[in-house]
C-alpha cells in the first residue's frame, strides 16, 4: 500500500518504520516542524512536508498520529482528497473522523513506544476499527502485515483499553520511580530492583495477576504493613498511596468481587 | 558446603535447588509438615525432618526461611548446635538472631519466587549481612556460588529494600489486576495488555523510571484524565486510586523534588 504518515512522534515513527519494513511505500511524512518531518521521511524513504496544503492525494491511506485535540482539524483538511483516513489514538472516538469523511478508521497500537527504544513490532497489539466492514477488512489486512496481534475493537472498548493501559503501564512505572527514590535516599542503586520488576511482569505473561499476587497486604500481614507505614512517616504522599493500595488489596481479596 | 534448610516455602525451595545445583550438599530439610519437607528433601537429595529435635549438627549453616514471626523461636532452638545461622527475611533485623547466637547472618533474595515458576537464580539479587566480617565473607562467598548479583546490605537498608519491593512488585501486580478486570468487564482478554506490561518493565532495565514516564498525568492532559475519571464513576475505589496516583505524578513532576 501507499501510506502517508501525518505526524512524527513516537507512534508515527514506529508505525512508519514497521510499514516500510513490511514492504509498503511511505509516500509523505507531515510534521509542522520540517526537521522532524525530514528526519522520519529520510528513514523511511518518503517526502517530507511541513504544510498540509502540500499533501499529495497519491496515497491509499492517511495515518494521523498527532495529539488528540488536532486529529479533527487535520482530518477536516485531508478529507477533500477522498482517501481512507485512520487515527492512532486510544482515547479518540471514530466519530471525530466521521464528522468529515465516511472513509474512516482507527489503527491503535496498545504499546508504550519511544523513539529511542527498539520494539519488536510483530508483538505490538493493534486495535482496529473501521467505519464499515470493507474498511475494517482493509485495516485488519494492513495491520496483519506488521503485527501478529491484531484485534477488532470498537470505540467504547478502545477507551477502556486506553484507561486500562494507565493502570497497567503508567502507574506501575510511577511506582518503580517511587521505589527507585527510596533506594537512592539510602545509598542503594536501582539495579538491585530491576530483576524483581522484570520477573513481576514476566509472571503475568502466563498467569493472571490475581493468581500471583504476593506481599504483606494479600497475606493481611499487619505487623509488616505497620512497620512499612512507620518507615513512611516522613513521606505523607507515599504513606497514603501505601495505605490505599494495601487496603484495596485486602478488601478485594476478602470479597473476591472485584471493584465496586 | 553442607547446608540445612529450615522451611519448605517458596524461598526455601528455590534456595535449596540453587545450592544443590551449585554443588553444595543439602543435609536436612525441616518443615512442620512432613509431606512438604519430604517433597523438597527428595528434590535436593536431603533428609526430611518435621521435628526440630531431629536437627543434625552435621552441617555448616542453617538457612532459616520461615514466616517472620517464627524466625526468633527457631533460631533459639538451633543455637545450641553452634553453627552459623542465617535467615532470608527482608523485614527482619539481624538482631533477631543475635539474641541467641553470635554466628548470625542474613541471606535475603530480592525476588518474587513461586514454587511453580522457574527463575534464573544467577540473576536474583542476594542481600547479605553478617554479624562480623568473617561471617559476612563466608555468606558472600556462598551467595556468589549461586548468584551474579550479590550485595552487602545492612539491616536498615534491607528494610528499605523490602518496602521498595512492595512498590516495585506487589503494587504494580495489583494494578495489572485492576486493568485485567476492566478488560474482562468489557469482553476483552488480558492477553491484549501483556506486551504493554512486559515492555514497561523492560524499559526500566536500561533507563530510570522517571526518564520513561508516559501517560496523561505526566503530560498534565486534563481532558484525558477527566474522561478517565468519568469512566470510573461507578467504581469509587478505582477512581480514588486513579486520582491519587495522577495527582502525585503531576506534583512530583512539577517540583522535581521527589516525595516529601
Amino acid at each position: 500500500m501507499r501510506i502517508s504518515i501525518i505526524g512524527s512522534g513516537n507512534v508515527a515513527t514506529h508505525l512508519a518504520a514497521a510499514f516500510k519494513n513490511a514492504g509498503h511505500r511511505i509516500a509523505q511524512v507531515y510534521s509542522p516542524n520540517m526537521q522532524n518531518a525530514a528526519l522520519l521521511a529520510y528513514h523511511v524513504g518518503a517526502e517530507a512536508i511541513d504544510d498540509l496544503s502540500h499533501v499529495s492525494p497519491e496515497t491509499d491511506i492517511f495515518i494521523i498520529s498527532v495529539k488528540d485535540d488536532v486529529i479533527g482539524p487535520i482530518a477536516e483538511t485531508l478529507a477533500k482528497h477522498g482517501r481512507l483516513i485512520a487515527h492512532t489514538s486510544g482515547a479518540t472516538d471514530l466519530r471525530t473522523l466521521l464528522n468529515f469523511t465516511s472513509k474512516a478508521g482507527v489503527f491503535y497500537p496498545l504499546q508504550t513506544l519511544s523513539k529511542n527504544k527498539e520494539v519488536d513490532f510483530l508483538t505490538v497489539p493493534l486495535c482496529i476499527e473501521g467505519a464499515d466492514e470493507n474498511i475494517t477488512r482493509q485495516l485488519v489486512d494492513l495491520a496483519q502485515t506488521v503485527s501478529n496481534n491484531v484485534y477488532q475493537v470498537n470505540s467504547a472498548q478502545r477507551k477502556i483499553l486506553h484507561l486500562a493501559a494507565v493502570f497497567a503501564c503508567n502507574f506501575p512505572n510511577y511506582l518503580y520511580n517511587i521505589a527507585q527514590q527510596l533506594l537512592a535516599e539510602n545509598e542503594m542503586g536501582f539495579e538491585m530492583l530491576r530483576p524483581l520488576i522484570l520477573e513481576t511482569a514476566q509472571k503475568v505473561q502466563t498467569h493472571l495477576p490475581a493468581e500471583v499476587q504476593t506481599g504483606p497486604a494479600i497475606r493481611n500481614d499487619e505487623n509488616t504493613m505497620a512497620a512499612h507505614l512507620q518507615m513512611l512517616d516522613t513521606k505523607p504522599d507515599l504513606k497514603i498511596i501505601y495505605e490505599l493500595l494495601s487496603q484495596d488489596i485486602i478488601k478485594n481479596n476478602n470479597t473476591g468481587h472485584g471493584h465496586g
